[in-house]
């Protein structure tokens, strides 16, 4: 296969759903984010449908515009599956069996006890001459061409539809692919704050941010949270001097107090590691977040050294049965109270056995709010062997918000425990 | 302006922040939805940057394409804010200043108290005989536009980026415009199953698939279960006859088996509403799950009348302590049984006095699987006012989907529960 410089990419996601409006479009999302992190410019994206003539109209266009362009969506085993064949066609190859990918199917279904339809078999087709990129979480294998089209070298790159697919075949096969064969190499450092709006922020780096441009200083999206990506651009295999340490050490000088994160790690995953630094042991008393806060936790891999479980205290009847509040503060502070969330923390850590407990209970909405106690409202409490901290928030938002960012204060909670008992 | 009948519209998203993933697409989601629910065709949307060239070449193609495009984003007040004058210029209009927006943009800084600056009067610009859309919740109105295209009559209209703005001025503006305008409407129906695999269904279904133009029946696959949409057409303002329950009948006839859904609640919904019809109580013990099941259905607004809580048991410790598993169980069966499941599903119906209480117990990976035991081995358990019921899955996939479908599997239990003892 001849080989490519790849700068410049376009995503064609493909798929009616994404056209009636019935899925969210993360897919071009999560691949635009992670071409800009690989240094490959996009300048356009599309969504088609399942229809052939506008599908590969669309190739076409994309081709003449990119050297890559990256298609997700149409790989399943049904009628209205058309990418594979159609990339083949736009890139004028036959559609030919992999071998690999056909067994990878068999064994898939047999694992799974059931036989293979015939129309499975469609999903071991790919173009003359293209890579194949197994799929570690589903049937449909992606796959990688690279083919000469109007007198210039491109690449065409099929995954499937499912998030869940496509993440995991990026990671593996695309990312390492790509990295071998972009012009220019992005080192990007992120720091990550809480405890300051990204305004603000934002305004204490506003000398910086306006004179870097090698490395680039820029705000980075991420709920609840305030992030900064310091970019530094290097020729491929070349050596360069780290332009970025001078860069985060200012930062640092003049943010410091607020940043949890010098890299990639998000807070749950600090957490743990602290967690296992130290061999002690959390577990987590819910009432407004129902559960968010283990379910993020209980997702990291390796967890359970140091998980040990929680009370999802959704009725006021499992916080004085499970965790022990006494009726006396449900009746006179109410279950969203300062006291109550030192209880359910005390209680919580007394039942599990724990080194640490964190609290939360809150109003997540849409009803249930008073003047005193608005939407919103939400109290944490720690104990950290015997250590009892409570904390006040007024979170703004739907339902989904409050509790997403009640979750994540309920980790920086955590991590300040953590860490001020190390650091001392 | 002379009138359009509105078949086909095409959405472009304008903002170099969703190119570079730094902003989720949630509008053109929006819009898409919206279109499809006032029966408009959209056969492609787009996403460019803060480019002129880009964004005229992007416009045209869209133009030559639908009767409507309809663009997002790119009317704030800075230097790359090009949305408006470009859309003058792609319909060979005039950018005229429209008096009252300039009234409001001077109205709503009094009401701030702050002075205007100069580049806010570019949000009063309009393409010369553009309607105007009042922004209720911010500076920049909207536009619709109705103008001769290569011989033939086309409308874009203009809205603002932040889906805050954006939303409200299509439901006040736009909506009402459309409704007067469109050719056809759809009535959809979505059936949903689990049990079956999407080929298998689709394999039962393939003559009608084939067979049908009006109603269509499509396929949509999302994790752990399969959908079919069920869709027809309709002349605006016009009775036609129901050509969608006989349809319906028929897969009801084949596949009904699987049908725990004629319509478009989720399954954490639905069980919610049998809880609340029946006045019953639910309450979860939660193992590779970690919460997973209890966050999803406390998202649910309403929910804390039937949910009283949930017990986290990670550890085998807290399984024995809180949830009473029998040491003898633990160590024979393992934590990942049958009879782990059996147990986990009483002791929490009893620790949490409810009349369901649904267990979950099995192995996320990526570690700690064997060959007896493989990574994706999930036990189910129910207990239903004293009736047992334990089911094994074997899940395939990373952790992330494992604990994914082993939740949604657990709240199909709950519903399956619910249900018999409903019908009986």
């Amino acid at each position: 296969m001849k080989d490519i410089v790849i700068e410049s990419a376009e995503i064609v996601a493909i798929g009616t759903e994404l056209l009636i409006g019935q899925t969210l479009n993360t897919n071009s999302y999560y691949l635009a984010n992670q071409l800009t992190l690989l240094g490959i410019s996009s300048y356009h994206q599309s969504v088609v449908g399942d229809n052939p003539d506008r599908i590969i109209n669309t190739i076409r266009a994309a081709l003449k515009r990119a050297d890559l362009v990256i298609t997700s969506g149409g790989l399943g085993p049904t009628a209205d599956d058309l990418t594979m064949e159609l990339v083949a066609k736009a890139a004028d190859k036959e559609l030919v069996m992999d071998r690999a990918s056909k067994q990878r199917i068999s064994d898939y279904f047999t694992s799974i006890g059931r036989t293979v339809s015939d129309n499975n078999w469609k999903q071991a087709m790919k173009p003359e001459g293209a890579l194949v990129m197994p799929n570690t979480n589903g049937t449909a294998p992606g796959a990688i061409l690279v083919f000469e089209y109007e007198g210039a070298t491109k690449a065409i790159v099929c995954f499937p539809g499912p998030p869940s697919e496509l993440r995991p075949m990026f990671e593996l096969s695309l990312k390492p692919w790509l990295e071998e064969r972009v012009a220019y190499q992005f080192e990007h450092r992120f720091l990550h704050m809480m405890g300051i709006g990204e305004s603000s922020a934002e305004l204490e780096l506003q000398d910086l941010i306006k004179s870097q441009t090698n490395p680039t200083i820029a705000p980075y999206a991420s709920p609840g949270e305030v992030c900064f990506r310091i970019t530094q651009r290097i020729k491929r295999n070349q050596a360069e001097p780290d332009l970025i340490s001078p860069v985060v050490k200012e930062i640092k000088k003049r943010l410091g107090q607020y940043i949890y994160e010098d890299g990639e790690r998000t807070l749950p995953e600090i957490v743990l590691q602290l967690l296992q630094a130290k061999q002690q042991t959390v577990g987590f008393a819910e009432s407004c977040t129902a559960g968010m806060i283990s379910s993020e936790f209980g997702n990291l891999p390796g967890v359970s050294d140091v998980f040990k479980g929680s009370i999802i205290s959704y009725s006021n009847q499992i916080k004085r049965n499970v965790l022990g509040v006494s009726s006396k503060i449900l009746e006179n502070q109410g279950a969203v109270s300062r006291e109550c969330a030192e209880a359910m923390a005390r209680g919580a850590r007394k039942t599990l056995l724990t080194d640490l407990a964190i609290s939360v209970t809150g109003i997540a909405g849409p009803s249930g709010g008073t003047k005193d106690k608005p939407v919103g409202l939400v109290y944490l409490g720690a104990d950290y062997q015997g250590q009892i901290t409570t904390e006040k928030h007024l979170i703004r938002g739907n339902r989904e918000r409050v509790r997403t960012v009640a979750s994540l204060r309920a980790f920086h909670l955590a991590w300040r425990c953590l860490k001020e008992k190390s650091d001392a």
